[in-house]
């Protein structure tokens, strides 16, 4: 399975300027720097993240807004990626430049999510159309599904892209 | 409108076991430390939080994530809140002891919310019913409505309120 020591995440392709999210970039040192990939040869997206002890909501389980923020960017990595894959581009050898913002996050706690080991984040877009994606995942730990969420991706305006 | 410098937020209630809360605990000197209180007059709530300058997604932007942690715990709190409201109970004089989990949180990003100015959420409980309370929320930037929210909040098991 990969993990954070994983050659190629589909963030490491964001140019620098868009490297800076809270959530998923990669210069953002105060950040998660989440990183995600396909799981191997499958259409699902993979994320593991580590929690640090105050990730905490209360004594012994995970925040519910640390597991929105990793739906978050896990939504958005997998909206980019799949759009590249439904191109026939691949987020590892080329840079399709799509990159993609959330307009809709839906998250269902199911159960407590116990503070402690890392956090497995699976996805998949279920849909990819014009310049939207829709996304849905779950959140494992220790292989117990925690949290599910769906997210709509709706493709960067230019503008964001290039900032001035 | 009442700030950071507001004597009593609801949060100030929680006993200390229960304030460690990435998002809202006042003893987790990591976290976010929202606070939140009635609007004068009004069956409205009211966070007010500053942004920090890493809490980016793209730049001149905050991040989705950070916007679902204020939702989810300013959905809490005003849960919390309102429960005892409708049972006669003040949260500023008693402690009624009502704490809440985020069973669901819906976000609807409805435009990138700048960031550097204090971010608003108001909310309200839509619904009071059994353990469970209903509440909407937005947030504003400038007295502009950038995003929206729906959680749904469940008092805690009582295994939450008395942890081994």
């Amino acid at each position: 399975m990969p993990g954070s020591d994983h050659p190629h995440a589909f963030q490491d392709s964001y140019p620098d300027a868009l490297s800076y999210c809270y959530g998923c970039g990669r210069l953002n040192e105060h950040g998660l720097q989440l990183r995600t990939f396909w799981a191997e040869g499958s259409d699902e997206t993979v994320s593991i993240f580590q929690p640090r002890p105050y990730h905490i909501a209360v004594p012994g389980y995970v925040y519910g807004g640390l597991i929105a923020s990793l739906f978050d960017c896990h939504g958005t990595g997998t909206a980019s990626a799949a759009m590249a894959r439904a191109r026939g581009l691949d987020t590892a050898s080329d840079d399709p430049g799509l990159r993609f913002v959330t307009a809709s996050l839906q998250v269902d706690f199911l159960k407590p999510t116990p503070l402690g080991p890392p956090l497995e984040v699976r996805g998949i877009a279920e849909q990819v159309s014009g310049r939207k994606v829709s996304v849905i995942a779950r959140l494992l730990v220790n292989g117990q599904e925690t949290a599910r969420a769906r997210i709509l991706a709706v493709q960067m305006p230019a503008s964001f892209l290039n900032p001035d």
